[in-house]
């Protein structure tokens, strides 16, 4: 946990000075300084300058760099600098070079490069991280490591076809489980020796962007993929440990990203780190859904907001500027679910490649007189005053939406029912009916504990993996609330079905049986409409996507189809089971009967969100640490709004004013209220 | 013939049993018994189960799956089981893997991946055809061979390249009737030696989808590659014809499928089969034109329908249901079209794989308390009534539509005039209006004599092969009528303009000269301006593509465009010749005018329908054999209607009752009515 | 200059008599000369016909083609026949044969295939051309010589790498200055060894179409691949003035053609000769600007319009027809611009291959009675009355618009700061507001004196080359108007930023700073506010896609942003700068804005267009030579129009009638009227 080792928000972010010369450096910490900026990220794609050939190192640069940054009392967070390999190791040994998924082997270029099944590669990444632990161990200027940066993307080269092969031994043993798993029988894929396997990519089982012949290999390569680029950062992660075990490790990931299951490297990285980069239209929801999801890998401990933008992007299609303010509410906005820093990327723009267009604390102009450099350092004022307040601070949340890589890769890469179907977007969904009613939510892995929770939300829990079921199960009978959706309980962990029914092992507690499932084009609706009024339910409500046709076995029916031939069967069911309920929503509703749903049953559980209204645009969070709550109010409107609090009093700590009850928030203005209790 | 070996219209479809337990195929037959499914397909992709390497073949499991079958009175077809080679093939043989339209040579997966020009894959599927003949020729469950699966794709492998030059050698003899052909002096192609020439694809001529530099290689690559597959489904048929002179063997062919020549094919076929797979957008006459198709490919033989699903898809981007009648209304619509069987594409459902979302007879849930599988076993129990009743009956019509694989590919491979020309549309628009009247019509290739017919439509008729122009002269000679439209007689069968002046050797019938062919974008219609009444013609239509600017040399000017420069300019004439008329149209007309145009002609060679009145949605067929008549009605709406049916009385085979020159059908409901004459 | 040679403005085009016999040779020449053409081109594809291996040349067929062409006193234009190498040369040596952008080595297919650095290919072109010039030097009936045809395309194989690398070490001489220029620190990417250095392509560093991760390596590649090519025209042309230093050589480029910087290619063109293909949909003003640009390639001397169909093309998505006139119309456009030829693609056209649907003089029909024939003749009529009247005058601008092909390929390879920025657009833009005033323009390049000018618009200058801020600044200084756009001054010659503020370089010039640039979706609009009328500028208008945050140092408001949180800022500026002035506009403003300020600026500098209003669709141009002003009067509407024409007086050359300050034109028609002085 980062917390314990500093006194304060670390507040700066990446930086490079190797791209700009020394007198430029003294520059930027020139205004470093008066933006209370006390921490940069180095080193993280500085391998090739360090490194001329397999035997010499020269660190003099980052010596130079680290040095000075520790006179001038900036912390650092050095980089292993692995993210992208020296264009002289590439043209020596071409194996370190990645091979696409059309099969093209690729040429030096680019960041992100490397084969993670390269022992080239793993040879030269190893040798050059214990360089850098044998040099910076001691230095007291650093404060994390941070290994390689945004791990990503797939290699299908030969050594990866022989490492898979590998893999699979280890995970099957014998070849007559594989083809079991891979169900080999369908199309004659009988496979009689290891070596007949191939890599799946689009010269073998895929073919498009998302389709696969055979969804059980290229399951598994998307888990041997994810686990060969996790074997790489747990190579450097031994490294660094074995020489300093109290160091802070981390790399810094990205969210929602569908390659690399994040739930299992978690435990390799001492903080979650993370780089968030919304766009201009990326619903407010969909971030704090992200903050979430993240804060949710490692049990709730406060995490690194490693990078944001300060200003503009450059890789979207259109790099809108932030607005003035946004920079600082979404700064807090990420403090709000659980960060623990404001971090930067970058600290001055580069001025040739490819992100030369990407915003910086300092921009090209190269003074302070910048709206964006202004509004940096504003934050940085306000972040040495809060201290060391909100640090380990933690969010408290009864309710959990289950969130599962391999489940998102099951159900995208099946072929049919329909292709508008996105796992994210679905949970995303539930989420924003959560978040729109300001009810914090824990975004959970299946392997967590259930029993701290009153409500757990599984949007498309396709796959229900062994034993999962059965803690369901146990929740619900305990008392808890379960809510599933259409295309769920379908297959096992291979994805293989689950034969007698769907939704399969949840069919028991769910109290259903799915017949058939109906897929639509976009523009064709049905109704869900309301047995009896529930709650605020009381209209006729649209749904769409898919449309599981389901028979009740004993559970309650609150709504049915409105129409197709289908008119009158369930579409909502609700099912006592034990102490508690499990909820079935078989298609996917509009926002409002979400809103109307959601809202009945946390009211069901006693949730409450403590605040009189829900204002449109106004987000409400709290983190709780001892005896003092934490109320962060983020106004995402581009106009004031007067927002009522019930009982909500205390210090704003932002302004030093009190607050009681209700409060005042010009645009993209934000509050943290601290109360006591 | 099929019918000359059943005892009624067989029922059932795909089977593979090797996927589950010898308990789930005991289930299997108690349930295919329910519904009186009397005929499975087996062994389809089966040969990487039989056959684990170059020796040694195991057909103990396809035994007990034939004789348990058997014991059952299930007939079998039986699948050759190479449309997918095995794995350990492949590994060792990577001369049978196929190298794709842009280089990539693949590896192994999918299915459909042999390169038919591999001698390697040759040899081993002709010995385990071979086995297969040896182990099953006399035994009595067999109905039928079916050879391969759905054969299709194409190979640019190094193989294809040295056996395209060898087909080249034997069409041509010398390389300057090549050159000529490919009228090589354009852009300085010119070939000196046959090992210049290469395989037109991504690599050399072709660019994008389907553009090429130079159409005469195209063409040629497009006949070999049609012809590789063939050869190879000639290597399996001749073997077990030389074991089972008498047997029927057939492959399933998909309709409308661009690379492989049908009509070519169909000789090797002792029955046409075909796999039907319309989706819920698809239009009626468009599934009306497939059936008519192949059936055409045989003289009108009935066919087999080999696959349909009973329900729902996994391949199409919205994988909806068929509602509730479609599955048994799409059925009959298959067998009003000359059909003697039923067969869906599945019996069981995958458990995993590509395709465990398509629908099958017995779904995942494995009972028959299903919608689907009730109506599977409501339909059986017709067809178990209607015994042979149906069998072997024919379809006779009086009006040919001409479609011809050559002229498709040429006229898409052209560069111009419109990228909008899509060859099936263009004859689906003439198909649809007889369709519309209730107008049986017989789809055929250039190759088929016309003395039968009154009326032959040969839509975009670009391509005109030798002597055709000669049979088409003597049809109208004769008293027929024939109609063409824009775009024909420009090229022969080398995509050579037929210089001298459009529509080249079309134009003394047609007595009209094109001079120029002007290319608008689809917003751009022209009108198409009656010179006087026509029988219901009396309006101004619209047209829109291709607007051929023609002289009149002697054809009367049916109708004129109506603006633009060409106004008043002839848009649709009339030719007398001989005793009969040759019509064209050197646009694309909307609906109406092709519904007024075509009633008129068939009223001139008084061909009607014998019905009242044309019921939008109700489809209304004959098929006859011997005195009796059997008149299909299909209604395609899904409520109820009432039909007039003129002078068709007899009973309705499907209910028992009486028809009397009229009916009402409920939704997606079919009547057969049995007249006698 | 082409001129000096000719008699008379030549007229005819691309002739391939090899496509066809002798016969047909003969019935083509009786028909030229029906149609008074007096010039073809010829040999252009040729060179596998004349050469059918390493030692064998054999041009009997064309010492027929020109001795009779010869004989009929038709002049001729001789292709080297370069642009397609022959099927045996890339058997033999697949070297000749190009990579693809994504890796993929092409085999014999298609033209323009050679790889530029071939030296195989260098060879044998090099000795072919040799054998051509032996030959024909001496022939009578040649006037000039073409190059190859249409340059174009990029190889990326090996020997283009090693190229590239001895490119670069001329170019920078030291890694250190490359890995400088390249800003190689970013991402890791320094060089250390020459040969790491690999081309910059879809397996290196680019992806999707447009997008490269390093600016600087695509950018010298794209001069790089400019270079190579230009080389191999050098290498033609060379050999041939070698022989003949008298005689024009040139080849036929192809206006606003990105892969090739023609502003370097121009020094080696005798003569710029363009081919000329707008759709139905290419704005005039489009046309206009191309024949602009190419003018100005060679300081405004006359040029060739060496291609352009006498009818449709085949190319286009929708290849309609030329409407009656407009192949005249545009004849003329091309003259009025400064063509002193009309040539066409294709004197007959190809009976197969892919430009059989492409227009020509002499259709398949093969005789003289078709539209398209007769208005070619009748056009031939014409250019034959006017013989040399029109000859080396010239076209005389006072505004210069910069077009500069370094800086087109840097501000799209940016990443950032939006995807829908298109440098030709802008410029587009520009160019419109003053044809639309029949204001004359010249295109010219970075490395053009702008003393003749008044008036220098350069829109989005995003690249500023050495020593070009201090020629513009002296142009403004001695009374010159600047004008330029947003994202101007970024950064220099190898895409580095100029550091220290944006515009960079032109800062001083323009008297402003741009802080930020927003970049929004097409949908998102601001408001250009006028501080005070300006001239007709009094509304509120519309302004798109970047928005530059200025800040006046010093420069004149003259317009402010009308919302979002810039609203009041500067959006439109004028800084007084010596005699003269330097405007910046920070946002794409709309049509009617950029009418009103570019009238007001050439108001401003005294520049008339001497016609009394701007008819919509009638353009008007001047050509000067001695004391003659030959005024070209274009309508391309498709209606009469009654057009005020002020002061202009004199004799329509096209009629014979005296025109006194108006004239009436008819639908597509043109008058040229000779007025003294």
């Amino acid at each position: 946990m980062i917390s314990t080792k500093i006194p304060k928000m670390i507040y700066g972010g990446d930086y490079n000075p190797e791209q700009y010369d020394r007198e430029t450096m003294n520059e930027d910490i020139r205004m470093f300084k008066s933006a209370k900026i006390d921490f940069v990220r180095v080193n993280i794609f500085a391998w090739a300058i360090s490194q001329k050939d397999e035997v010499s190192y020269d660190f003099q640069w980052l010596d130079e760099v680290i040095d000075t940054l520790y006179e001038n009392e900036i912390k650092v967070g050095i980089g292993t600098g692995t993210a992208a390999h020296p264009a002289w190791l590439a043209k020596k040994y071409p194996d370190v070079l990645r091979t696409e998924f059309d099969g093209k082997k690729r040429k030096f270029g680019g960041r992100h490069n490397s084969c993670p099944n390269s022992l080239t590669y793993q040879k030269y990444a190893s040798l050059f991280v214990k360089k850098l632990v044998e040099r910076y161990q001691k230095h007291p200027a650093v404060l994390l490591w941070n290994i390689s940066n945004e791990w990503g993307g797939a290699c299908y080269c030969e050594n990866c076809e022989k490492a898979f092969r590998v893999w699979l031994k280890e995970k099957y043993r014998t070849l007559d489980h594989v083809n079991k798993a891979w169900n080999t029988t369908f199309w004659g894929h009988t496979f009689y020796d290891w070596d007949e396997i191939v890599t799946p990519n689009l010269l073998s089982e895929h073919f498009g962007e998302r389709h696969t012949m055979f969804q059980g290999i290229s399951l598994d390569y998307a888990r041997f993929n994810s686990d060969s680029m996790l074997e790489c950062h747990k190579m450097e992660y031994d490294i660094i440990k074995k020489s300093l075990p109290d160091t802070i490790v981390t790399t810094n990931i990205m969210g929602a990203y569908k390659p690399l299951d994040y739930q299992k490297w978690a435990p390799y990285m001492d903080v979650i780190a993370w780089d968030n980069y919304p766009s201009i239209e990326t619903p407010t929801s969909y971030t704090a859904m992200m903050h979430d999801l993240m804060r949710g890998l490692k049990n709730g401990e406060p995490f690194m907001l490693m990078e944001q933008t300060p200003s503009q992007q450059n890789w979207q299609p259109y790099n809108a500027l932030k607005r003035p303010g946004v920079m600082r509410l979404w700064s807090y906005q990420a403090v709000a679910h659980g960060s623990d820093t404001v971090l930067f990327f970058q600290m001055r723009r580069s001025s040739g490649a490819c992100e030369k267009f990407h915003g910086a604390v300092i921009d090209h102009v190269g003074h302070e007189n910048t709206r964006v450099f202004k509004e940096v350092a504003e934050l940085g004022e306000e972040l040495d005053q809060l201290s060391d307040t909100l640090l380990n601070s933690r969010v408290q949340s009864k309710v959990a939406i289950v969130f599962d890589w391999d489940n998102w890769w099951a159900v995208e890469y099946s072929s049919g029912p329909s292709i508008s179907l996105k796992y994210v977007d679905e949970v995303h969904k539930y989420y924003k009916a959560l978040f729109d009613q300001n009810i914090q939510v824990d975004m959970i892995g299946v392997q967590e504990d259930l029993s701290q929770y009153e409500v757990v939300i599984a949007p498309v829990l396709y796959m229900v993996k062994p034993g999962y079921a059965k803690k369901i199960e146990d929740f619900v009978e305990k008392g808890g609330i379960f809510l599933t959706t259409f295309l769920s309980g379908i297959v096992d962990e291979n994805d293989l079905v689950t034969l007698g029914g769907y939704p399969g092992e949840l069919r028991h507690v769910l109290g259903i049986w799915s017949e058939e499932i109906d897929a639509l084009a976009p523009e064709h609706t049905n109704k869900i409409v309301m047995e009896k009024e529930y709650g605020l339910l009381k209209d006729v409500y649209s749904c769409s996507l898919l449309f599981d046709l389901i028979h009740s076995e004993g559970a309650e029916v609150i709504a049915t189809y409105g129409k197709d031939f289908y008119q009158g069967r369930p579409v909502v069911t609700k099912n006592k089971f034990g102490k508690g309920q499990a909820w079935y929503v078989a298609s996917s509703p509009d926002d409002a009967f979400l809103q109307g749903l959601i809202n009945e049953i946390i009211k069901e559980k006693g949730i409450r969100n403590d605040f009189s209204g829900n204002e449109p645009g106004v987000e409400i969070t709290k983190r709780i640490k001892g005896d003092k709550t934490y109320v962060f109010v983020l106004n995402h409107n581009s106009d004031t709004v007067h927002i009522e609090l019930s009982s909500v009093t205390g210090l704003n700590l932002l302004t030093g004013e009190e607050v009681f009850q209700s409060i005042e928030l010009a645009s993209y203005d934000v509050a943290i209220i601290e109360q006591s209790k």
